[in-house]
């Protein structure tokens, strides 16, 4: 598809949003104002041809919405609401219309379902495999940002849904726990979305907070196979860790939420009991990313 | 370059910002808090092997600096201050090294010369040619952002520095005015970067105003011919309108400010006058972007 086809496409579905957005596609920058009291939090990501997509038979709708989906799964793992979402794509010329467009429509109709505005973007033709990129724009009260690093020995681990679902259906929707992550808020002490596995994803979490964990492999909500839940990724659930005695219910923001173990002190590293009461290591045998 | 390797390396280069960048590299979003009475402005970039530069020799210290001063520009166009900066890059595995470090090392050194926290990003391995994706995120005094949109009929139109410079030597570093836009809010009644080309961005000033526009040729500060001056893109001044009886000195921020023309009613179209008073239609003839 053509560039100059393209960006009219963009600017036709894009830049409608809230009206704390005064400018958006049209200037140099989009300009908006945050409420009194609030953080900002950032978050960016990629979807490329040929790494999170095989280059024949993608379905452009579904992952325009899965683009927007990953990147509010990282404001919702913090707690916070959404507002702004950026979309630069960088596709070779010979993408057919009706794939860019499907694509475009798949990304502006997700903003729309979870109330952020599609603000801005760049677009640039290629020779090479498609990539896009997302950045997203959320706010939270002051202070009240849900870190990987606030997690203590002795606090209990929680995920919610069900683990390894994706690996049943790997191209799913992805629904961002933003309800969950809000309502954890004064609860949690550490949260973070389940992206890369759990095995990996713990490993993070337990690195930040300075904690070691243990997981007790019974209590993991399968939905197909313990090494799927554990290593496969792409969930997006959240896994977050509270105090002991603040009362976690076991259905929170219409999601189902399951105590999986408990952190312990860094010298014990991250570890996994079966049913028997054995315990070993548990390997981050997930994805590696950036953050 | 590796993945991980590339990852280990941008947390080292990265998230060394002020005080008031809270989270970086390490969680699921950056957690920033803007000042009081502040808008926050956004603006993405992007730079694609073959597009923006050659595949072969392409100067990869220079290219991770232009990313940021691309990105720096639109800031200054809005009279904004720059805060964040988020980089995405999808890469070759085959990238050497060197080079991978070197356009990193560019980018951490470009944000750190202008007081800007690089505070996150994502690193993807394709198949494909390089790509890399910039989010700049800065702040300005609430309602004083330098839009497109404020030019008046009447209104004087000005440019910095001199023009089609880029096309002497166009593998330049770029010199963001910064402290120029910020000295003009208040000031300009519109503002843009000039990174398309005067004709082209004149256009596109003229569009969000609802204005035409008069450019006397001579005034233009030429910096080879007056074809390049107005059609070769990436010079990276600023162009801004202001009321005739604003005092715009001819040097501000230690930048040549050269006043080359006025704008009209809408009606009027975008023309330039020659040294004898001929007056015709000015043509955009520089890029095409989304914004």
């Amino acid at each position: 598809m053509q560039e100059r086809a393209l960006i009219a496409s963009i600017r036709h579905m894009a830049g409608h949003g809230p009206s704390a957005l005064r400018v958006s596609i049209g200037d140099d920058c989009a300009v908006w104002r945050p409420g009194t009291g609030r953080e900002i939090i950032v978050t960016t990501d990629q979807l490329a041809e040929g790494v999170h997509y095989p280059a024949a038979n993608a379905p452009a709708r579904l992952l325009g919405a899965r683009l927007v989906g990953r990147g509010l799964s990282d404001i919702a793992a913090m707690g916070g609401e959404p507002r702004l979402a950026f979309l630069n794509v960088a596709w070779p010329t010979a993408l057919p219309e009706r794939w860019c467009l499907d694509f475009l429509r798949g990304f502006a109709a997700e903003t729309r379902r979870w109330k952020t505005a599609w603000a801005g973007g760049d677009v640039s033709s290629i020779s090479g495999p498609a990539v896009a990129s997302i950045t997203v724009i959320g706010e939270v009260p002051a202070g009240q940002a849900l870190l990987r690093s606030g997690a203590r020995p002795g606090d209990l681990l929680y995920v919610s849904g069900r683990l390894g679902a994706a690996a049943l259906r790997n191209m799913r929707r992805i629904t961002p726990r933003l309800a969950l992550g809000q309502a954890l808020r004064g609860r949690a002490t550490a949260c973070m979305d389940l992206s890369d596995g759990l095995s990996t994803d713990l490993h993070h979490l337990c690195k930040e907070s300075g904690v070691g964990a243990v997981v007790e492999a019974p209590r993991i909500p399968v939905a197909s196979t313990l090494d799927r839940a554990l290593n496969w990724g792409e969930d997006y659930e959240l896994l977050f860790t509270a105090r002991p005695n603040t009362r976690i219910p076991t259905r929170l923001a219409d999601v189902t939420i399951t105590c999986i173990g408990r952190c312990t002190r860094r010298a014990s590293g991250v570890r996994i009991e079966d049913a028997d009461g054995r315990c070993g290591p548990l390997e981050p045998r997930g994805w590696q990313h950036l953050g």
